[in-house]
């Protein structure tokens, strides 16, 4: 059973990424748009660089199975799921720069500021946050108006000072003042959990979904983006460079404190195996058709093991 | 006449930095807002010493005055101004960065890469950009939803890749391979024109304005980011350090191509007069209360008079 389904998640996550990819594509061609003067060759390539090189799209897999799941229209899904990939591969150049963490090698590639140069890298993220913008509120996402205000406020409250780039700010103190386990719980929900709540909320709001989904949703997206950041710390322990294709153990060379320096592997796992539960109950009411986000919610918590 | 009137505009120039300055204060206050986690107190601080360190405001003016002109609501469009700074002052700080051009000063006080350090800056920048956008999509800022997305799209194209951060992109590019005439005019249409033109597109579209009146106000922008451009090359060339706060003649000393070094200072001075001229005809059938912007034009032009 457990094949079968992990089969068809494996199956579903492809299709979304080669969806998300192409639609990437289309938004990060050449031609200027509408308002647009020119789009320089050098700083597109940098874009291109920073947003097409793989990953598994799993922000974009959320959102975009979240919307099939409470009936949003598959287009409109995808460019909202792209715009929320913008968000990320900004944030992830931005991120890698020699100021931040400093990483030459993403998903065994040069980083962006490597490939290209450290300003290039500097405005390939710029313009990717801001294209995010344009996506959610450009004639071709075709939303009712309001929906679209909506992804767009939500977008920038959970990416923004409040969400992920204040965890970013959080992270940079964290390396000399080690923050005690609410701080980390908070930083994580910030850095890495808003986007991925976003992705289930954005999905919910996509769909047009009552107030009582849309809360479901967001709190489905919160346990996932849980389940992401203990299942990457664990990751961080446990694996090693060349299976992550990034450099790994360095949370423990900065002396940067996770749940799992905290409470050890084990209960790790265990809390891991709770919020699964968790996520599978909550989604109970849709029921069968919610198995493909629950096998997700299940895949992201177990990537350890 | 003219004194009377530069009075007015001064007057109504440092009305409107009163203004932008408190709804910025709003915009930036500690506490989170629906839909944000928490917002870090030193990111906060970086984002406050780039948003509030003075400035004329020019851009949030030509938006005010243009939106004023036009009929529309005026607590509306003081969000939309503050949006539209928020870019503004996001660019700023990204530009003065180690790797772009690596500005100390900036309005004679340090930059927030200095006053905090490069990390920070960068995660300054990103978060007021994204500000730009939750201000325009927030229920506070009251406009008719098709207004406000239109607003957020034309906002994200003159900001993003095709506008002024390819703009900045092309700038890098200009160091090593010096543009001829028409690279010059494209380059500085994107870095500095896109926003100027935005600023008085955003005040027509505020205002609900029609297609042949946002046209003539978009144009009415175009014309002004040219003259301030024209006035900024020849300022660089003729004023000194002290009068501008900032480091001089760096873009004579970087080998960079200005249209004063292609025309002459002569040649540049009365392109600018033909600009003011321009402005005024175009600005003629809104009559008398169409003073105000024409004014701003002129100051613009001729500020190294």
């Amino acid at each position: 059973m457990t094949g079968m389904s992990s089969h068809n998640l494996a199956e579903r996550m492809e299709s979304v990424a080669v969806d998300v990819r192409a639609m990437l594509e289309t938004v990060l061609e050449p031609a200027a748009l509408d308002g647009e003067i020119n789009r320089p060759a050098h700083l597109m390539a940098a874009m291109r660089h920073g947003a097409l090189n793989g990953g598994k799209r799993l922000r974009p897999f959320l959102l975009i199975e979240t919307a099939r799941l409470l009936g949003a229209p598959q287009e409109a899904a995808l460019r909202v799921a792209v715009a929320l990939e913008c968000i990320h591969c900004y944030s992830l150049i931005h991120d890698d720069l020699p100021a931040m963490d400093d990483d030459d090698l993403r998903r065994g590639q040069p980083t962006v500021h490597v490939a290209f140069d450290e300003a290039t890298a500097i405005l390939a993220g710029d313009a990717l946050l801001t294209l995010a913008f344009d996506i959610l509120s450009a004639p071709e996402t075709r939303l009712p108006p309001q929906t679209k205000l909506d992804l767009v406020n939500h977008l920038a409250r959970a990416a923004g000072a409040g969400g992920m780039v204040g965890g970013q700010a959080l992270d940079l103190l964290a390396e000399t003042a080690p923050p005690d386990e609410a701080g980390i719980v908070r930083l994580q929900a910030m850095k890495t959990g808003a986007l991925l709540r976003y992705a289930c909320a954005a999905g919910a709001i996509t769909a047009g979904a009552d107030a009582d989904d849309v809360a479901r949703m967001t709190r489905f997206g919160e346990i996932a983006g849980l389940a992401f950041q203990l299942a990457d710390d664990l990751l961080d322990v446990t694996s090693n460079a060349a299976a992550m294709g990034k450099a790994t153990g360095k949370d423990a060379a900065r002396g940067k404190g996770t749940l799992v320096s905290v409470h050890g592997i084990e209960a790790t796992r265990q809390r891991l195996d709770g919020l699964v539960e968790e996520a599978t109950t909550l989604l109970e009411p849709f029921g069968p058709k919610a198995r493909m986000l629950t096998d997700a919610a299940r895949f992201v918590a177990q990537r350890d093991r």
